[in-house]
């Protein structure tokens, strides 16, 4: 494994240069028929990313946000070039590069790199989680604590309807919506924050399979919207990061107090 | 007013480097009775502040989210020496300094220094808003146009129940939290961020004073939730700031909307 996260280690630093040549310019980008957005970055980062496994990997293939193969092998790279992509065009410098290894649905391989504060972020299935070469941990909060922080997405169409339950978490947590769930695992891989919730379905598999093994190995735990664990080689059910420790806490109030399918005129 | 902008600047200055310094490092900090985040950063700049305006300027006084002069006086130094502690604390780089030179409850003159990204925001009223030196606009988007973003803040035991809104917006806008609305209103200033849903009330005139002349010079609009402008000598009453041309709609939703005063068990 530790070639395959070289390989990975390689595509990042090619994607973080990119990532800051192109942040906060006028770099073109336009809207993809969901309304969410797409820059030359997101495609450049990506066909790199296909060329290089080809040429290094050709037995593998490459499930991408922008690009994917289209016959889907057994041992796939996960990708989503530039994870918030939307904040990243207003100029909000915490979007991140994410890749992951997947076996059989299984992220045996994670790199996440942020580019604006140049920290990089491994792991291997099995030893541990690190930030630029150290090691890194979840925290051990409960939710109720002082700094216990629930990040969140949401959006219009959403299978999930996250804001339902984050006004019951304001209750007792810090809240706050980034704009790159990617990013806000990394804050909780690293102790920060302590809870994600994501409501991604569809190519969802793209922002979270390198995190949730990056979160993982650093002690905290991901699973679905029902407490499900979940394979990365498809769509997602939503997903719900923690620190571990908070997790059957955070797990209830969603089970208690999130909708499916807000209603939309 | 030039001399005053080249006194805030120099202050800034300072705040960038303790910023920098102290940023993702194991810095003390604590949490204040409303269970608040300060650092000794926050509090150092503040104090910094103070020292020098009694030194250079003994006619004012200084109204500062951390410390401020007992007796407050007609010209005024209004400072959140850390806009968006939370977020500083979980190393989230988007917090920024914010100062206004304040006369008769009327900013004249505003610098928010972003040290993260180099960038120093300023404004003199009615000579327009700058970053870094070059002229800044607001977007002339519309609620429901493409790439149309509403940042909000929210707490608990805020008055106003920002939430409630933003479940409406989030049919036809791009929904954020950043965690520091003097940040989101420089994405405002500066085209990228279309509106910022703020309830602050107790000392916000110390997160608004030097946003709001920013955003105003960059094109924009700042009222409060009732469509009102304010004095930024005193608490306020909610904020609304956008882009201009899209207040009307953005008050229309609030007035519709917004709740005051949410349910706490």
């Amino acid at each position: 494994m530790k070639e395959y996260l070289d390989f990975a280690l390689e595509i990042a630093e090619f994607a973080k240069k990119e990532m800051l040549e192109h942040f906060d310019s006028s770099f073109q980008f336009g809207f993809k028929p969901d309304r969410t957005i797409v820059t030359e970055t997101d495609k450049k980062i990506n066909h790199y990313l296909i060329e290089k496994v080809h040429e290094t990997y050709p037995n593998h293939s490459v499930v991408g946000e922008e690009e994917s193969d289209l016959n889907p092998k057994k041992q796939i790279w996960v990708c989503d070039p530039i994870d918030g992509t939307g904040v990243y065009t207003d100029g909000i410098p915490v979007s991140v590069f994410s890749l992951a290894y997947v076996e059989d649905g299984i992220p045996q391989v994670g790199v996440v790199m942020d580019p604006f504060l140049n920290k990089c972020y491994t792991a291997i299935r099995g030893e541990g989680a690190f930030c630029n070469g150290k090691p890194i941990h979840v925290n051990e909060k409960h939710l109720g604590d002082l700094g216990y922080r629930v990040n969140f997405e949401m959006w219009n169409h959403a299978k999930f309807d996250t804001l339902s339950v984050v006004g019951e978490l304001l209750k007792s947590a810090r809240i706050s919506c980034i704009g790159s769930v990617a990013r806000s695992c990394m804050a909780i891989a690293s102790g920060h924050f302590s809870c994600d919730l994501f409501p991604g379905t569809e190519h969802a598999n793209c922002d979270m399979a390198a995190s949730s093994l990056i979160v993982e190995e650093a002690g905290g735990k991901v699973t679905d919207f029902e407490g499900n664990p979940q394979r990365f080689d498809q769509d997602l059910n939503g997903s719900i990061i923690t620190n571990g420790v908070s997790h059957d806490e955070i797990l209830q109030k969603v089970k208690t107090y999130m909708k499916t399918k807000p209603e939309v005129e």
